[in-house]
């Protein structure tokens, strides 16, 4: 007998890459999911106003959708071309209703991180004015520091609030345990976020990590007591939303989505709800 | 025509772990090093009493001892033994005339990473009793998050500072771009770590690692800007000591080691010297 899914649970596309939004859709509805978190390519794919009618009539909740940012560019053109998919990205977030856009803060372009980490921070304080406009909230999502090199010059929760605090209104963070676990100093973090949570996320780390970017684990098969990570997120920040699970992993990949949909199910139940 | 080796440079034995320690201590005669560091393994197959003769003949100075640490254990019998490992170790140390004996802290054996830190730390404090009795520094070494599954819960210098300052006179640090480079808060944490810095390694980082233990970069080849890097150690920290190379890497492993110890002065003093 299948349990119910539970209410905070969303899928986050990622899980399933094989599914178009439609089937996603579909196959949600089906097992129980009431939130889903959705990815730019794939909404494009079906256009922004479909997904909009599709997830309407199913009525799900659009917990996030997957990514701005990689806002450095080697010269004014290419980064004119980055802030204007940026500002494409906040209104697909705006069209399909997502709860928030989330960033990707990086990487550097060159040796100097420091420089870098201000570019990122001046580029968000211009990214809000207009996301604030449109009324699209945004989540810097802090990365594990083993990405600090290809995707995120963002690597603490400190950090991001920080980033956050300092570009104003309608900014906050992404916390994903995948990311955070490792931090000596979470709880404090954590507690510096409150209020500036728009989104949680989960995947286990994987000791070693299998892959480099999809090398995630299924919740319960790694190092993260994952139970006591969401208590933190609630207990300091308040955060009481959905809970997004993403896991980038080719094995899970590779098997059947349908299966898919009931493992990550079912491990939410016994690891975290 | 081949330029001097830098007085400061210090080859560190897993860099050219082909090479027995004899046949390192003559290619370090040979090419102009003038310190180098050692692993336990390789000084337990020359014998530490020889290993001692062959330094000091070659008046080289050896720059530190890896490694002992790996505290935690499953059981009580298991702790003890993994205690009487360690108090080997420092004696091993002693025996060579190590500098430091470098420590790895960690992994947790559960998912209680806050317990599993605070065992860590107590059983740095019990070490450094007998480490202060017979002499020998003792070098906690942060290592990159990364490695929080399944080498160290010590991921920042921050943590491994606080640890040490916790753990008494003769407990330091032992700095290393490659687990540190990340860190948004280095220059604060190592202005934090003056006078108790006891080494000091360089590894580049590659983007993404080719390896999850053995993908470190070549000095150049990588993310990190090692010059500034050490300019701030010197700066912060008032560290003048030898730097140590310690690049686990699967290319260069493969490479002749005479070639191998010609590039790294080489890299050395180009990106650092």
């Amino acid at each position: 007998m299948q349990r119910g899914v539970d209410a905070r649970l969303s899928i986050n596309q990622r899980s399933v890459p094989s599914l178009s939004v439609p089937a996603l859709i579909e196959a949600c509805t089906r097992h129980g999911y009431r939130n889903i978190g959705l990815w730019r390519e794939p909404v494009a794919a079906t256009g922004p106003g479909e997904v909009a009618r599709l997830v309407e009539r199913a009525e799900l909740r659009v917990t996030s959708l997957c990514r701005g940012g990689w806002f450095l560019a080697p010269d004014a053109s290419a980064r004119r071309a980055r802030e204007d998919d940026n500002r494409r990205a906040v209104d697909e977030a705006a069209a399909i209703g997502a709860d928030c856009l989330a960033l990707v803060c990086g990487p550097a372009l060159t040796k100097d991180l420091a420089a870098a980490r201000r570019e990122v921070a001046d580029a968000i304080a211009t990214l809000a004015e207009y996301a604030r406009e449109v009324g699209v909230p945004l989540a810097l999502e802090p990365m594990h520091p083993l990405y600090c090199g290809d995707r995120s010059v963002v690597v603490t929760l400190a950090q991001a609030t920080a980033i956050a605090q300092g570009a104003g209104p309608g900014v906050g963070v992404l916390l994903d345990s995948y990311h955070l676990w490792w931090d000596p100093d979470l709880e404090a973090a954590l507690a510096d976020a409150a209020g500036l949570v728009h989104g949680l996320q989960l995947a286990d780390w994987l000791a070693p990590p299998p892959h480099h970017l999809n090398g995630r684990g299924m919740l319960g098969e790694g190092t993260i007591d994952l139970r006591r990570f969401c208590q933190l997120v609630e207990e300091l920040t308040a955060y009481r939303g959905p809970i997004e699970v993403e896991i980038f992993n080719e094995e899970l990949w590779a098997t059947d989505a349908e299966e898919a949909l009931a493992r990550i199910a079912t491990s939410f139940a016994s690891e975290v709800g």
